[in-house]
């Protein structure tokens, strides 16, 4: 299975694209989609880019899923807004592409990567790379953005150890992902 | 020009289309994509149900413009959240249609259509039925939206005029416009 993991922001969106294999994970590609060379204040240009940019990974790449950070509530109301707008038009490009899409919070994607929910960027960085044995550090939204592919990656393992486990275990997976909402 | 006017939101984003000629305005359809039939979690579903619906109306239409509502910082932090995301859908799918998309404030709109910009929700669907020459009053999320373009239709009798003016005029009008940011 092909993965696209996704890190959305209206400045700078982190793309990462691996293969899984059973427990065996490869890098594929990964990178950044930026919009500043554009004004500020061009958000419908901005969103466009944003969304070429992504179809056009999608296409190349072609992924079987869409792996894509779920984002939060900023303490700035105008910043959670605009990466709200970054953050929609990112999932429309993915759905557009009839990617199936699922969704981390950056935790979730700490605690799979790192270990523990209070990684640092660079801490991120160093076991993605040494997960994907790269030859050196991703970037910080490309690291973000492969740790999320990454992340699904062991989501789709614990998932396949649930579909063996006993009716009971199963019901409790259950109950614990019925938990995670909006 | 034809003019297709956007007001987003996750559980109704409202169309309405109108053609311009000079100072004559007539009204071409109108309408709400729903997106309540899917479960309130399923943000991707939702958002591709918005994408499609604006992406059909466009190809069918063919507008030459889209005009949009600015959306604002609601109280709760996570219907701002949300309202940004089906806000940036909604650009996104505009923009994939090559629409060039003019984007206006509620209270904008309101003083275009009203006059003033404490207009209840059935002024404003009385105002655009008898600016439209409708049968009936349009539905709100609709009356909305063929509001917006309204309102864009207005500022392009006036950009029009400000073509025609003294270049004092043209620079003030632009030092106004300049003011307008996110």
């Amino acid at each position: 299975m092909r993965i696209l993991g996704i890190d959305p922001g209206l400045q700078t969106t982190g793309f990462g694209v691996i293969d899984v294999d059973g427990q065996r994970l490869s890098y594929v590609a990964s990178g950044t989609i930026r919009t500043t060379t554009l004004n500020l204040g061009d958000l419908p240009g901005r969103l466009k880019m944003i969304f070429d940019g992504i179809c056009e990974v999608s296409q190349r790449y072609q992924p079987d899923m869409a792996s894509v950070e779920i984002v939060f509530v900023n303490v700035n109301p105008q910043s959670t807004l605009l990466l709200g707008q970054a953050r929609g038009c990112a999932l429309t490009a993915l759905v557009s592409q009839n990617l199936p899409v699922a969704e981390y919070t950056a935790l979730q994607m700490k605690k799979a990567v790192v270990g523990h929910g209070r990684a640092a960027k660079n801490q991120i960085q160093e076991m993605v790379r040494r997960l994907l044995q790269l030859p050196g550090l991703p970037g910080t939204d490309a690291a973000d953005a492969l740790g999320l592919a990454i992340t699904h990656a062991h989501a789709g393992l614990a998932m396949a150890r649930v579909a063996e486990a006993s009716p009971l275990q199963r019901r409790q997976h259950a109950m614990y992902k019925a938990g995670r909402s909006y």
